[in-house]
């Protein structure tokens, strides 16, 4: 007896509504940004705060004078920002802060000041807590501006996979202050630079003119400057924009890309991504370089790597793949490393990325400088080619 | 300096959609339905199945048979179904089994049969992997096929908080069998029947009838007879559909109303919703009664205390509550418990719904047998009130 009978259907729509809003000194007592989303009439609750802990060393008196300033009761709670301890273990840390505190459902959202490794944790707990309540997301790293910021997801390492775990929750807020850049570590923002290029490579030729000329200068100034550092844009250049400065262009811009990409596919249903440029390769061996290497330099060892397989198909000249390199080397990124030259282990790399999009490859690679195409059929001997080449790029010790 | 200068918004829509299907002997080898969903063309990959433990003992031959009867390469995990062990480890575990068979993004689902607890369980994981693959779900408790079928829902407990950790992500398929009941314990039964229950006092006035005339007769027969028991209704009662069976229209319509509740608020943004009747103070002391009290046991326990509630505003007469009380008892299902009868527990019960209700009671209450309306503004008094006619029912010896 095999008869089939009643069915029902469920239909619905989850409207998705969230803010990136740019600010400057956001610590100061008299910006209101921070506390512009919480309900701070009466509840009584306690405002959960959760910050790097590095963040914590740094701003901490000033975030801590803040909140007493307005007068909200709070609970700080550091975290780690590590790679390594980006666990399931801390997003239930979290969860426990958050039954500590009483949270609310909709009111008082969870503020997270940080990395993007803790605004990832921070994430996943708050789309698990309830089954999901808002949050508020300040990232402090040029990468958790530029990237972290615009992105819905959150997730945890687990198993040795990257982010295997995680969810689709964007917050209520994100709020972005550059200033917070001043103490960031050099190597962090040639890190976050990682991210900033990868767009420039398949979107934006002027973004990618822009860190020809000014990304050093950048990373030197740590983005606080407000006049283009080297000078205003002469010759053939690219010029800043009118009252504006290179600094808030170039963080606008891939921001700005970000928004274009994400927005018509933000649950990433489609899987041709162009914006997963640099992250077809890197994933795996992210975590098997770990900790050598962040993820930005990572994403830049994949773009890099990428570019050589798009040559290898004609889409670049030999002169843009140069430009490419130049620039990587201008940030201060990595162009080279063993495992980005070990066929074997960028084979198993794909293989990993081909099953999180479904059984096919779909990989973005360059068109031209500023553009991207999708390949469906790289095969074997095109990665070995493209590794050799890559190898090519190797210091002279090492190879 | 507190300028605030650019603002990028991300407005997006989340398309959801997803089948619950009647099937009868899901697990006879000449019905496609179980496998309808998987991609079976040569992707090699392992299709995983996950079992209660309960039904591996009881089905285990019958599912391995149906497997191997179609060639289906499979890894069968058994998984306990104890609400103490609805945690984030097994959640885990799960995921790893997700990890061992290499599950794609988007085929071959993964197959969960079971109850309520272990469904829950498998929800949460495919939720979380990959940030979220399908799944398909078979539930095979009365409970499961009743409730857990409808609903988006995933969830696992946490520091002693019902559900306290979850997400909203239905599955692609929910199938429904009731020839599972043939083999569940007339206790589990009788909770399911707390559910149905429930969604007859509030919204379904015709259910109410059936469960009133024919409910002991269904668990007595563990809806199984095709005819309905007790012989075809006479007189003023429901007569039977047509074509159809009691046992079906119990089924069917308890899963109607809860579509109907729940597709224009598949996320509970509306947070008066009248299918959390018997729901608003049972969350918690159901966990305090671990493991006395089961589910639906629990619900029909809160529902009778919201009568009490509903009496004392005067919406309902002392015949519709005696009614109510009558139906439960003769569903098997508790009318009273020393924790029902305590107000301090009442009220950090609701204390703790209100904060899962953002701030306010939304309290679902009668507004008469088969239709519902909302409280905002309950007493301390009123509770006890109510507490003190819930302790009038005691047993003799419990008085
Ligand atoms: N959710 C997403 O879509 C998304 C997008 C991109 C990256 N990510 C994740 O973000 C993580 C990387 O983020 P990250 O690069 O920000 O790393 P991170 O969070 O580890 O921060 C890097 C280091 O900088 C420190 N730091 C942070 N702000 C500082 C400041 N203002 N001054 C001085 N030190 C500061 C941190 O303590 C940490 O030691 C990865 O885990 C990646 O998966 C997520
Ligand atoms: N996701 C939702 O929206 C939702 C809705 C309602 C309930 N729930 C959850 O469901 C859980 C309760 O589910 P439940 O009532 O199915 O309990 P359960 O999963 O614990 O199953 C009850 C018992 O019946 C056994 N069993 C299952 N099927 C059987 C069969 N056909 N024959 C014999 N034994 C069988 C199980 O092994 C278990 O021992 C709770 O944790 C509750 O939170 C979730
Ligand atoms: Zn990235
Ligand atoms: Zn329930």
């Amino acid at each position: 007896m095999t008869s089939s009978s009643a069915k029902w259907e469920v239909r619905a729509e989850l409207p998705i509504h969230y803010e990136i809003e740019e600010t400057l000194d956001l610590l100061s007592v008299d910006n209101p940004t921070l506390l512009g989303s919480v309900d701070r009439a009466g509840t009584g609750a306690t405002q959960l705060v959760l910050v790097d802990t590095t963040i914590d060393r740094l701003y901490g008196d000033r975030l801590r004078a803040y909140l007493e300033y307005h007068r909200v009761r709070y609970h700080l709670m550091p975290l780690p920002s590590a790679e390594e301890q980006k666990t399931i273990d801390l997003v239930l840390a979290v969860a426990s802060a958050m039954n500590e505190v009483k949270a609310f459902r909709v009111r008082n959202p969870p503020i997270a000041i940080g990395g993007g490794v803790m605004l990832d944790i921070v994430g996943l707990a708050a789309s698990l807590y309830r089954r999901g309540i808002p949050y508020i997301r300040v990232p402090t790293t040029l990468l958790g501006l530029v990237d972290v910021s615009v992105a819905a997801k959150t997730g945890v390492n687990f198993e040795g996979f990257r982010n295997r775990l995680g969810s689709y929750s964007p917050p209520l807020r994100t709020l972005i202050d550059r200033s917070f850049l001043a103490t960031l570590p050099r190597r962090q923002l040639r890190n976050g630079m990682g991210e900033i290029f990868k767009m420039a490579l398949i979107k934006d030729v002027r973004l990618f003119g822009l860190l020809e000329r000014y990304g050093a200068a950048l990373i030197e100034g740590r983005f606080q400057d407000a006049a283009p550092p080297g000078g205003t844009a002469a010759g053939g250049g690219p010029p800043a924009r009118v009252g504006s400065n290179v600094a808030d262009e170039v963080i606008g811009r891939a921001i700005q890309g970000m928004v274009e990409e994400l927005q018509p596919n933000l649950w990433e249903k489609k899987l041709e991504r162009s914006v997963d440029y640099g992250h077809s390769f890197s994933p795996l061996l992210e975590m098997r370089a770990l900790p050598e290497l962040y993820h930005g330099e990572a994403v830049a060892l994949d773009c890099v790597f990428s570019a050589f397989l798009a040559e290898h198909r004609g889409f670049l000249e030999p002169e843009d793949v140069h430009r490419v390199v130049a620039c990587a080397r201008s940030l201060g990124l990595p162009v080279w490393h063993p495992l980005f030259c070990d066929p074997d282990a960028l084979g198993e790399a794909l293989a990993d990325t081909v099953r999180h999009r479904n059984g096919d490859q779909n990989l973005p690679v360059m068109a031209a400088i500023g553009s991207a195409r999708f390949l469906n059929d790289v095969t074997p001997a095109e990665i070995e080619a493209a590794a050799a080449a890559m190898a090519e790029l190797a210091p002279v010790g090492a190879r």
